[in-house]
């Protein structure tokens, strides 16, 4: 195979629109696997990229995308896992299997050479499968999904089956997986807990259908917008407040406090109020990556509580694992993933698409090639 | 039986030196218990109530004194579990074993009313069993062991047999199981983990013991007291470090960052630093209790990396489980309780071992009642 071309949606310049056109693939090498994308969501960190606040999109031109599904075209020399006409969820962490974090079990947390160059938008040689007008194009945390085509490495493709739409599969990738990884592996909810979500966009309403799944009981939806409550009901939520003193609102449903908390705005003083709706021995999940430059405040009285405060990296997911169990739920009926889509869109509309999702519009906004 | 008399050390004023006098101590009621002290442990959380800053000694006089161990003198009706005789250390937590968080298995949250009564200095009808010429006095959070004698509820007596020194297990009760507790039950440390530790003093060098009974391999002391880190060899640490910048001094020997770290300082900027210091996946937790007033600062983008934030109170014990272990590991010589021992002073002497105490010259002062 020689290299071909195909459609991209390009940023050249930071909070500048991004620009379809034409881009040359090369043949994947040892270890990859080309995949013609079928659907790739529009998320928040693709909007970070566009406004240059992105630490790891440090070279333009770079294709966006990062939450995608699709089939796979051609495979590199070695790879043994996915064949051509395979249906595969792009995974954001590609697990070496090999690093101390990985024989840990920590997969999530890999620090294997393909997995650090990945995210800079390197394959594992330090180059790149696109170009432009003989220019290196870099695709974002080595997968750039706003493009009928990429080529990524073998671990990032997990084969999902072939009978659930790719279009609502892609979505598993970052959204649904950071949400019900953050209830399933982050926090590890039991039966019968109190859940507070603060924040109910595409990545909330996947924290609150994680809660269901974890069978908690109580399932508290806050956010400032009453129409995105009404959308958590629906994901399953069993209270909803519209967010003002989060600690007297969460009191008044559950005495003491939630068990767990997930700030899902990324606004350091809404997590710093989370926390403190949560009752001691209680969790704080902060979901997703606040801005650089406000550090998250905590009382210590609070924290000797017990009480405890964690991070999660889209979920702490392991993608071999958790893509196939989030497509099977999808399966028998116990993830909703066709009402987390606001809109779908052709690539030629990737501008307006990210204008949607900026403006709060939208759960999720999804880019599909025809 | 009727009330008696016995020698405690009172506090009759914020600030002021503890009185030795003359106290009546009642009858246990049903469900307490009368023990004889024979030592008890001098340790911050006195030191913080003598100056006025605990919110749990709200009324004076008080007897301090909560890391204790004695002989069972005499039971109220319906004790079933020690029997006159019977070597107890007494717990800080008594749990009530039906709440909800007990039934969860979280005793150390127990919400029951005993403990909550406890807590405040009162048995569970709101009373105690302590006056000096007709004055209710209280007994620190239920405890009050600066005393010959004192009457707690039966769920804090834990029996731990004849065969070891009861000076010795008093230390167990609270700087012990705080620290190997942090280890164990809070921050759970795994085989082969890097453990950074910092702040060497009494509780400190438990959380280096505890670390060790983990299975940790590499345990880096950090301290700006050379002496204590000379200590802190000798409970186990395998590197110690001067602090002054932690996450540097910890990356030169662990690359990335410690797995865990122990803030055992109680400055919130310390404990920034300290959280630094660990690697993406890693856990810090704070043992003790900082000053209220000023908050913890955390750097978002270092929570993102899947780092964990927990508090602990008291090392999350189960006193029925927990003590009864470390007693066990003691007579294994698996525990080292003799080298925490800096000074033994009698009842008398109380206001010297507080001074040592809050000079930092000792690990742990222990008044030993003849």
């Amino acid at each position: 195979m020689t290299t071909t071309t195909m459609r991209a949606a390009l940023l050249r310049e930071f909070g500048a629109p991004l620009q379809v056109t034409e881009v040359a693939v090369a043949a994947p090498a040892a270890g990859e696997v080309l995949v013609r994308i079928a659907a790739s969501g529009v998320c928040g960190s693709d909007l970070k990229a566009i406004d240059g606040k992105s630490p790891v999109v440090t070279h333009l031109p770079c294709v966006l995308g990062h939450e995608s599904a699709g089939v796979v075209e051609a495979v590199g020399p070695g790879v043994a896992s996915v064949k051509p006409g395979d249906h595969v969820v792009i995974a954001m962490n590609g697990p070496c299997g090999r690093c101390r974090n990985c024989v840990r079990g920590r997969v999530h947390l890999c620090s294997g050479k393909a997995r650090m160059t990945a995210i800079m938008g390197l394959m594992a040689d330090g180059s790149t499968r696109l170009s432009a007008g003989g220019e290196v194009v870099r695709p974002y945390i080595g997968i750039g999904s706003f493009a009928e085509k990429t080529v990524v490495n073998e671990a990032m493709c997990v084969k999902v089956g072939p009978d659930a739409p790719l279009d609502l599969l892609a979505l598993t990738a970052c959204g649904v997986v950071t949400g019900v990884g953050a209830v399933l592996n982050t926090a590890r909810v039991e039966p019968g807990a109190s859940v507070l979500v603060v924040g109910c966009g595409g990545v909330g309403l996947n924290v609150i259908q994680g809660a269901v799944l974890a069978g908690a009981t109580t399932i508290i939806a806050a956010d400032v917008n009453e129409a995105k409550l009404e959308l958590a009901e629906r994901f399953g939520a069993t209270h909803t407040v519209l967010a003002d003193d989060l600690p007297k609102q969460v009191g008044a449903i559950v005495r003491g406090g939630a068990d767990y908390a997930f700030d899902v705005t990324g606004v350091p003083e809404v997590l710093t109020k989370a926390f403190a709706a949560t009752q001691p021995g209680g969790t704080t999940v902060m979901v997703g990556s606040p801005a650089a430059g406000q550090d998250l405040q905590i009382p210590p009285g609070q924290l000797f509580g017990s009480r405890r405060l964690m991070g999660t990296q889209g979920g702490d997911a392991n993608p071999a694992r958790d893509l196939p169990l989030l497509a099977d739920l999808y399966r028998r009926g116990r993830l909703d993933l066709a009402g987390l889509v606001s809109e779908r869109v052709p690539l030629d509309q990737i501008n307006e698409a990210v204008a949607h999702v900026r403006s709060g519009a939208v759960a999720r906004s999804v880019v599909i090639f025809g």
